[in-house]
């Protein structure tokens, strides 16, 4: 590897770039096979500089949902751009677009516009905030909610007057979110919680729906708002916001990564109850009204009304999870496989039953180095342009890679 | 109008859209003739609606730089965007963009792309903070450096404590400044100053170089950093960091907007100096890594390098600004043009002196019906894309509407 082009490129990024490739698509934490820069993407398929092609089934960390270089939605964003996209205004498109969302999204009255995940997020603690104008703010220890100084896992550059009126319950437990509200006494704006503990390194966890309706029923008894982070998981469990089938909604609700298919937007939904104080907002960017990734987004929704790339994503993520735990079985592995199976997180126990991240990326590594592109320890997500063949391609490679594994010749 | 498509549109965004358009591109504070929505953009000219077309002297608040819809961007774009975009790993083209942005802007070692120019701002008000690890920001009074809860121009949804340590100045005022720092004392992280003063509603003013000196001196002495926002005026008064004319180099500059003319994308550079406060953030977002914005800005900066562009903005700045000033006195208005001519605010004043927001309002209203949009309070942007005729044109509709002022024609 050492004449690689992907060495050449990350010894002149060291220069260049800060650490490196900065944030969350640094390698520097995966086994040594992760390529750090890639030449091309296409449907569920990845090719590093150097050529190698793999399943990639980190789908951009979540914005791809129907395949990279989808065909009908980089149209509409081609057609828009020749058109208008980033003006002194708005295109009627911007109207179109929230219609879409608040017509498919159930709780949502009304819809604002971003780049970022973070922008989403940011925008919903303070329409919380302004709500009723109170400052504290629940959330769940360890959640990630963004990278902007209130919320990035790393301390650096932060002051703790950022997260000054933030309160840490424990998700899914009940009592300990009753304890940090009752704590936030008269002084409580709102409830952040993702639709289902998708923290990276720990196993994923469903929402209980005792934690979810207690979390709906304080904040109606203190006139606080929901917020439910779908940035990760939006339209990836259904084509509602995620805790609808639980019968749960939101005053707010956050969206991002995959609504575009990859096009940058992303996008806060609140319901009537929450309008008056996100009026009262002063947020905006340069780029938000852009109307090309309003296009794109609006023929992502068509696609994800009129296809069945929710079912299809399902059953592949069953097939995957079926057919690793067979071989686990097979070669003796002890494995934990959380999450919904389309959002898959697979992880290693050593003989004690002790998590073995070690072992988590010496599988990694033999499966990155036979063309698939798993993580160690952060969710994956299944494409709709993933098909049987590619899963069945994935279990060969990891039949090998455990066998290998067993047979001692795999090191981490 | 009441038939109009715009006004219909109006109607059906206030339903789905909180306030109607919300943040910077909201009409609300507009003269009534401002069109809210756009159908098309090309070159130096808009449409709206309703057909209507627009010498646009906005330029999207800044991103058009080289034109609306320019042929050689915007097929860097897409051409890139059927190899690889938003992806789980950067491209190539991430490392050659962060090196031709250090080749060209002297004072900078190192770049972090991000979407929005707060993105750039907040993160160089983290990185300021994690490089000695001390607190205080010094930021002059009325100066925007975006719209996140530490920066927004409003205080809605924001908390005191999101602006804890901040301390203002006065731009151009060194007592002032050396005072904030005082009062700083050890605690200094440090200074935010625009290029220029140019916040909305009052007269631009370019900056003394003793105030940048003083600036730059205080974070030499306090082992703070320097921080040019370079976002709104950014390659719009030189090829090179905004203060590099008066030698004055900052530890941090952040850009957008224009970088890529139009395209999504915005980043912090940085020196040396400030690298390793840099490397210890966690910064990241879902878009910040795709490819497609990145060879639209390596495409933006081989034409600011090979091209007239910033001659030819300053000298239709010029002419604009002679005509305006002829036309003032030939009908006895009294205006105030400040700023760089290629960055115009163009201010109404009445017999007293005094400002005239009124008559400023009525002014830009006789514009626009007449076919070219102006701003009557935020400082407006020359695009490469117009040409003589355009402010040819534009100087006959401001002709004809101080015509019709002075005769009592015009109302706002």
């Amino acid at each position: 590897m050492s004449q690689s082009k992907d060495q050449n490129l990350r010894v002149r990024a060291a220069k260049v770039l800060p650490a490196g490739v900065y944030g969350h698509q640094s390698v520097k934490t995966l086994p040594p096979s992760a390529p750090q820069f890639f030449k091309r993407a296409k449907g569920a398929y990845l090719w590093d500089v150097d050529e190698r092609r793999f399943i990639d089934f980190m789908c951009g960390y979540g914005p791809n949902l129907f395949g990279y270089g989808h065909r009908e939605i980089d149209a509409a964003y081609t057609e828009q751009l020749t058109k208008l996209d980033a003006a002194t205004g708005p295109g009627e498109i911007m109207v179109d677009l929230a219609e879409a969302f608040t017509s498919l999204i159930r709780h949502a009255d009304w819809a604002i516009f971003c780049k970022n995940g973070t922008d989403a997020t940011s925008m919903a603690l303070m329409t919380a905030r302004a709500h009723q104008n109170k400052r504290k703010i629940l959330i769940a220890k360890g959640a990630y909610h963004g990278a902007a100084n209130w919320c990035t896992p790393l301390a650096a550059g932060t002051l703790e007057d950022d997260r000054a009126h933030f309160i840490y319950y424990t998700y899914n437990d009940v009592e300990s979110l009753k304890a940090a509200a009752n704590e936030a006494g008269d002084d409580l704006a709102g409830i952040f919680a993702s639709p289902f503990k998708h923290d990276v390194l720990v196993d994923q966890e469903l929402p209980d729906l005792e934690y979810a309706s207690t979390a709906r029923k304080i904040c109606d008894d203190k006139d606080a708002l929901l917020v439910v982070d779908d940035i990760r998981a939006g339209f990836r469990l259904t084509r509602e916001s995620s805790w609808s089938a639980m019968g749960v909604s939101p005053d707010l609700s956050t969206w991002g990564k995959a609504i575009a298919n990859g096009h940058p937007i992303s996008c806060l939904l609140g319901s009537d109850r929450a309008r008056s104080a996100a009026s009262s907002l002063y947020v905006t960017g340069s780029f938000w009204f852009a109307a090309a990734a309003m296009a794109a987004s609006l023929k992502t929704l068509e696609l994800i009304e009129a296809t069945d790339y929710l079912e299809h994503t399902e059953k592949l993520g069953d097939q995957l999870r079926a057919g690793l735990s067979e071989i686990a079985q097979r070669y003796d592995l002890s494995i934990s496989q959380t999450g919904p199976s389309q959002m898959p997180l697979v992880m290693f126990n050593d003989e004690t039953g002790a998590r073995d991240l070690k072992l988590g990326a010496t599988f990694v590594d033999g499966l990155m180095r036979r063309g698939v592109y798993f993580h160690p320890y952060h969710n994956m997500f299944i494409s709709a342009a993933m098909s049987e063949q590619d899963i069945a391609f994935t279990l060969d490679a990891a039949d090998k890679t455990a066998r290998d594994i067993k047979a001692g010749g795999e090191n981490g």
